[in-house]
């Protein structure tokens, strides 16, 4: 199997200034194509520890990729490392990544400095594939028998990167015969999955593998592999089996990528050209918020009211002060109340509500981690209880994630 | 300088499964204790992988830090590695965290499994530093001239634990000339507020430094470090130096530690005992959801409405639908009738708004990332645009950042 290490320079991720999620998304990428990543190492901008810990790492690997130390203020430090690692004397200047420099800088009003225009100047040794999110290339060095990618530290420009960079890998190691299909799946846990598919999985060619990546925002991530060596019927005997998957999931399964509850959902009302909107208690804005991250979500989102207080129950959605009094605020009775309140107010076609307890202080009567979700629409409402058992900031997006599929299932029953 | 490295444990790293967000907390950690981190490794769940790395890691450093390794499932390769490498030959139970095992799962309701209660099982070699959050103790290891402490990887263990980490190392290696203070700003870029206090830094004594640490959600941290040999006026010194430089940023700072907008803006809100509440168009929740991520934010925070769709802004808020037409959803006229009409639909003392273009399209007059705030309050309303030029995501924290200080500047002016 073809062996990776992924590497990321640069003193702010060492004093911890920033989360270095570049490694994740390499990993990810890298893993799909079936390469193994065998270990990640984050160093300082010190360029006698690059050359000396790329050089161990080369010499483990079939490939190594390298994010950051390649701004205009560093990139003297890893580029002449680069140099030096690769036996490289000179520097040529890429006239390609030259002119995207110019562009970029233009496009933000920005003075096109000398350090600037450095960025496209790179050891003779290295391989450019250009990089059109930003100002440095990526360099691609062939080193003894192994690879070394270098690619810009700036997460959406590495990230923006990697695609091509797989394309490269794929051309020049053989990785022909994996193939993957992914399923998102919410609403059970991955034991409970497990022994749903416990049949179906026991049943699997030889050469097929099903694996389990839980998320407790998006759910659990199935993803059905295909480890062959390039047959024919590879692909056909692959789908066949997602079927099957398919039909065991029915509506558990809520998209076919990579992906999350709310692009679903966004997609479910675009099909059907019908409108939402939410009332929140306990989530605080979160519903609203996870919807309008997707682009586009004006088509299909018509507002929202976070009512925290109870005045705002009552005064702006609605909710009547006697059933308040009679069931309390978290409860199945205030959750509808709300539901049906916004859908009034907004004149949206669904409408979802949330009313619980986030934490740290309960109301005396619920445990913290209490939430009751409400929909309402076409059939009526409908509210459920869930309950979790996290701190505040986890138990408001797992609130948000259980009421967005409560909806999800809502709408797809009204179908 | 005491120098550390911090390696992570599991293969659900390696995959890209899960961003490794350890390392970054401890790495923040050491930091403000002085301590230099020279590298950081993540590594699979393979024995002789682990072994033979922290061997390494050891001998380069004085102080190693991992965390992972250490679940019920698969303790047998990350304990027994460590075993191994300290040369320990049998393993001894700690009945202090065998009994927190006991009440944490008694506690979820859960089974004591054998699995479970081995967790208290340590090699002989090991001190242990007792995990209050989780089943698996904290285990320090004497190798060599080193000090290795075995953390959980779970997140809010690993971080839970790192305080108690910290004193233990300030127990054992000779750190006491360091002191540390931290101030919040936000309004200003790094470079103006490097212009701003360039006089003043230029004239600190020699052993003091001031250090940027930007954040486009939460401003730039500030921090001014006395690398001291423990003076009994070291503490007056650094106490001075910072009086000055909290009259220089005035209202730029909002806080004396790491702090977040929202957090600050509760602190405030709640000394006046006043109330807020908010009218979001392109922010889309957030607002009020970070608002609500503060415990206790029910004392001060009313309610929201997101406005997304033209006719909530107008029926909901009471937005006059000629202001819309006149002068354009994305208006300062826009910003302020919503601020108000959030204000006297909750009755909150202040309130905050928002309409702009997050992206990707725009409205083919305003640039996508331009934002109006508005708010409203007992001096009556104001309004201010912001342009910021990042994709719909960062586009939508960065209003949500700038309207949050809009309105702690506007409340700090009505006190």
């Amino acid at each position: 199997m073809t062996k990776a290490a992924i590497c990321t320079i640069g003193d702010e991720i060492l004093i911890g200034q920033i989360v270095d999620t570049n490694s994740a998304a390499i990993a990810t990428a890298l893993e799909s194509a079936g390469i193994r990543v065998s270990r990640m190492v984050s160093l300082p901008d010190n360029r006698e520890v690059i050359i000396e810990s790329l050089r161990k790492l080369l010499k483990e690997n079939d490939i190594v990729i390298s994010t950051g130390g390649l701004g205009p203020t560093k990139d003297d430090i890893t580029k002449a490392a680069l140099a030096e690692l690769s036996g490289s004397t000179r520097y040529v200047d890429n006239l390609e990544q030259k002119e995207i420099v110019r562009t970029i800088l233009h496009s933000r009003g920005l003075d096109v400095l000398e350090s600037n225009l450095a960025q496209s100047l790179v050891p003779e040794t290295a391989r450019v594939i250009l990089n059109h999110l930003g100002t440095a290339p990526i360099m691609v060095f062939k080193i003894g028998e192994s690879v070394l990618y270098s690619l810009p530290g700036v997460p959406h420009e590495a990230l923006g990167a990697i695609p091509d960079v797989i394309e490269d890998i794929k051309a020049s190691f053989p990785l022909s015969g994996i193939l993957h299909r992914t399923v998102m799946t919410f609403g059970k846990a991955e034991s409970a999955l497990s022994k749903l598919l416990e049949p179906w999985e026991d049943a699997l060619p030889a050469d097929m593998h099903l694996a389990y990546l839980p998320n407790t925002l998006t759910g659990v991530r199935l993803r059905l592999s295909l480890y062959g060596n390039g047959s024919a019927d590879d692909e056909k005997r692959l789908e066949n089996e997602l079927c099957k998957l398919k039909s065991l999931l029915g509506d558990l399964m809520y998209s076919e990528c990579d992906d999350t509850l709310e692009n679903a959902l966004g997609r479910l009302l675009n099909s059907l050209g019908k409108t939402v909107s939410a009332a929140e208690s306990c989530t605080g804005g979160e519903i609203a918020h996870l919807i309008t991250s997707v682009s586009g979500s004006s088509a299909y989102f018509l507002g929202s009211v976070t009512s925290y207080a109870v005045s705002v129950k009552e005064k702006v959605l609605g909710v009547p002060s006697d059933v308040v009094e009679q069931y309390g605020v978290v409860s199945a009775e205030v959750a509808e109340a709300m539901a049906k309140g916004v859908r009034r107010l907004t004149g949206s076609d669904f409408s979802v509500s949330t009313t619980g307890l986030s934490g740290p202080g309960g109301d005396g009567v619920n445990p913290v981690g209490t939430v009751w979700v409400g929909v309402d629409g076409p059939l009526g409402a409908r509210t459920c209880r869930f309950n979790y058992h996290n701190d505040r900031k986890r138990n408001i997006e797992r609130f948000a994630s259980a009421a967005l599929n409560f909806l999800r299932l809502y709408i797809l029953e009204c179908r």
